[in-house]
């Protein structure tokens, strides 16, 4: 293919983006196929000779639609909002036609220096500290990674190094196994799962802090934890405090720990404090060393940018330098420069402040706020609608995007409500578990849903709801 | 920007993007930017309006490609190649428009599906053995993975808790620590800087093996390493062997170890595979539990897509398998599906087999096979010219597409040498060292690169050395 044909075909390309995107809600949201479909679609190995661009246009809808769940669907109210937008799908086209690799400051020095700004717009649009930001001479500054997960992995990272540095500066006597085997790690009950994946990866223990009845966690209960564990010879050295967790949207409470590292994961929850009126929940950040949240959750900017700061990047940058010959260049010892591969666990990295770029420019302060005002609106309507209907309790306060709710009944019954809304497929939502209790999600996801999308989900829940209470108690009766 | 308006301005950008490829050539392939150059050209922080698609579009020529080095350019000879290709810049456009999130099968059953199958494509055209591929019931299987850094953490921790779990069950005496203070890597002295920071992060030993003359790693060092460890109490548990070394492309010698892991990274000469005639290379593949290459270096997939098979799948999926209830879903216990979260550190993942589906289909493997063909081809052609002049010298075997050579002379003439290369920015290039001696790296990268370019590459770094020669000299003669 060359570049005359890839006009047109980029062309037809974007017709087809703008088509699916205009016409998703026409789809079903959750797909029929069984695991194994798409095998047989298939031929069993690659072509010999090149197929026409038509034949592969057209398998998309018979081979790769019938298998997709649709994220972007107005009907979508699984998981957390994936962020998508078209300021961030031209920049994203744009990212692949420059293709540079970033690594390091020479291999593009504009992906590299954009990335370093964007994340200082964005951490001014958070109010986040100024330690944050690498402003002109500053010694913090953030990244783009892919991922939270990743986030939290290089923050307890660089926290190990640290520690073992800084006890062994103090005990020359104990070797960095010793020290190892008495690292310890915190994350609150209802962290998300990449903070303990994180510590088995970093081979540290790690404890749960029990939340309070709000599902968050307080001070007292941290401290009580870690003081025992002083007590006991342990060596207290991350503490993962989440804004907005998983499960129910609850906010951890902030503090100051001395020496211990404290990394904020707000994955989902970060992207609302653009919004004055929700930044009191990210009191106490100036505690922090890391900070992290996903644009590409709910800041409209496509999968994958995970924007994560730090107070010191010499921390970061500290604990895994290596600089073999092939990856140096001439500026990196000046002190001016950011390698960021010494920022996060790949080497190569694509030019993903482009969408942000294009994002923040695009829609301005204003139309990003404006978004996570009517998501917010959004789920204060669908909690309405579930606290007027005396069978529905709502388990969790709504805060952002977030409902909880479940039937007044046992867990089978709310399971059984799930299964039929998800058999039904007009709507997708997943569960959680909020103590021993089997709890509903309702995430305020697409980027296009309505008021009229929420009373459809709503109508449909209830009716469902009636359906099964009908067959349920008959089922009761009976036995 | 509604979906009319995202018709029209990506159909701009993919002219843009066609016309940016298409006179790659007349730009300068390196940039003349210092640090600190992009700062003052923007503002100090988002807009609080939206600002006009226009206004954004012209500041990709004002802002952004000034400071970018033009990976894709024909006079572009560092590093490896990154790949581009029309295809793939298409399918990143699909990709970027579906925005599913393939974290589990039900998350999007295409995205882990077509992932799957083109693992298994792209196996057996590399022929590896059938032990790797998923097929309908193989225990092995494909994951693209972001990066090749990432393929080999993943190898070395499930490695690592493979070995810490197989050492408890023969010895229930001794703690996981006592375990992980005994585990050693290892890897050639050659091997990237990717493979030392993985062992870093997994927090055991590495030691490098010594290369040979042609700086690959033979049997026989890696034995006697492996029998004065083992000897000394000590617990070999992973071996890393690359099949084409960043420095200089040479290959480690593959062979049996027994209860040792090994990995082969061959991040840019895998794909060299798919060509009969260099599928010796691979000879030993059989012995390995994994197998990593890029397709995004060499096989015109855009960045990223790192491909990764493993011999048995539970190995990577039972090291770190976290089960949280809102990321279960009703088919995983079925012993059907593929929940890649399980196979990779992040969480999220982007629906990037469609790459690889569109670039093996619109090329065919035949389309590949020229690709990778032509660059060997130059690179011997690039080979023949150094060695026609005697004031140079060829320092590795010229195997794929890259060739190392160096003025006969001091390290500090060829430093010389490639400063004054660099500064023309002309052509651009890295060195790498080589035992003490400091070599240029000359790589074919550009898809587009074509005989005329190597010869005009050559002979301006003739003349550049001839030059530097003469004031070379006559310093020497003053001295
Ligand atoms: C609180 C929290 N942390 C981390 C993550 C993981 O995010 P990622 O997919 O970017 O790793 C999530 C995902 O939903 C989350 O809600
Ligand atoms: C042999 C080898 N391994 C690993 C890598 C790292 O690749 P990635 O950027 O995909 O992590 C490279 C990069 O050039 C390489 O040459």
């Amino acid at each position: 293919m060359d570049a005359a044909e890839f006009r047109k075909r980029g062309k037809e390309m974007v017709d087809y983006v703008a088509d699916y995107l205009e016409k998703i809600e026409k789809r079903q949201v959750f797909p029929d196929v069984e695991p194994g479909y798409l095998r047989p679609l298939i031929a069993d190995s690659a072509p010999q000779d090149p197929e026409s661009f038509e034949d592969v246009f057209k398998d998309i809808e018979k081979i790769i639609m019938p298998g997709v769940t649709h994220w972007h669907s107005p009907y979508f109210f699984a998981y957390f909002p994936a962020a998508s937008s078209f300021p961030a799908l031209l920049a994203d086209m744009l990212c692949g036609g420059i293709g540079c690799v970033g690594f390091s400051w020479a291999a593009s020095p504009a992906c590299t220096e954009l990335e370093t700004v964007m994340l200082d717009w964005l951490g001014k649009m958070v109010n986040l500290p100024e330690e944050f930001l690498a402003g002109k001479h500053g010694q913090g500054g953030g990244v783009i990674q892919g991922s939270a997960s990743e986030a939290t992995l290089i923050a307890l990272l660089a926290a190990r190094t640290k520690t073992i540095r800084w006890v062994q500066s103090e005990n020359p006597e104990l070797t960095e196994a010793e020290i190892m085997g008495r690292l310890v790690a915190y994350a609150s009950d209802q962290a998300h799962s990449s903070v303990e994946r994180a510590a088995l990866i970093g081979a540290v223990k790690i404890k749960s802090v029990p939340s309070d009845d709000t599902f968050s966690v307080c001070g007292s209960a941290l401290k009580k934890v870690l003081d025992e564990d002083k007590a006991a010879g342990l060596i207290p050295f991350f503490f993962c405090a989440t804004l907005g967790t998983t499960p129910c949207c609850s906010f951890d409470k902030l503090l100051e720990l001395g020496n211990i590292w404290m990394h904020i994961d707000a994955a989902y929850a970060g992207s609302a404090f653009i919004c004055p009126e929700f930044r009191h929940l990210l009191n106490g950040v100036e505690f922090a060393d890391s900070f992290n949240f996903n644009p590409h959750k709910w800041l409209l900017v496509n999968f994958d940018c995970s924007a994560m700061w730090v107070k010191k990047r010499s921390d970061l940058i500290g604990a895994f330098k290596l600089e073999p010959l092939y990856l140096q260049h001439h500026h990196q010892e000046s002190g001016l420069v950011t390698d960021y591969r010494h920022w996060q666990i790949p080497l190569g990295r694509r030019f993903r402040s482009l969408k942000l770029w294009f994002v923040l420019r695009l829609y301005g302060v204003r139309g990003l706020q404006e978004h996570i005002r009517k998501h917010v609106r959004l789920s204060h309507q669908f909690e309405h609608l579930v606290l007027q209907d005396e069978r529905f309790e709502v388990c969790a306060e709504v805060v952002l995007g977030l409902v909880c709710f479940r039937l007044k009944g046992s867990n089978e019954l709310n399971e059984a409500l799930l299964k039929s809304i998800n058999d039904a497929k007009k709507i997708h939502l997943v569960p959680c578990h909020l103590r021993e209790k089997f709890v509903l999600r309702f995430a305020i996801c697409s980027r296009t849903v309505e008021s009229t999308h929420i009373k459809f989900a709503w109508q449909h829940i209830s009716q469902l709801a009636t359906d099964l209470l009908k067959t349920w108690e008959q089922n009761h009766h009976q036995q």
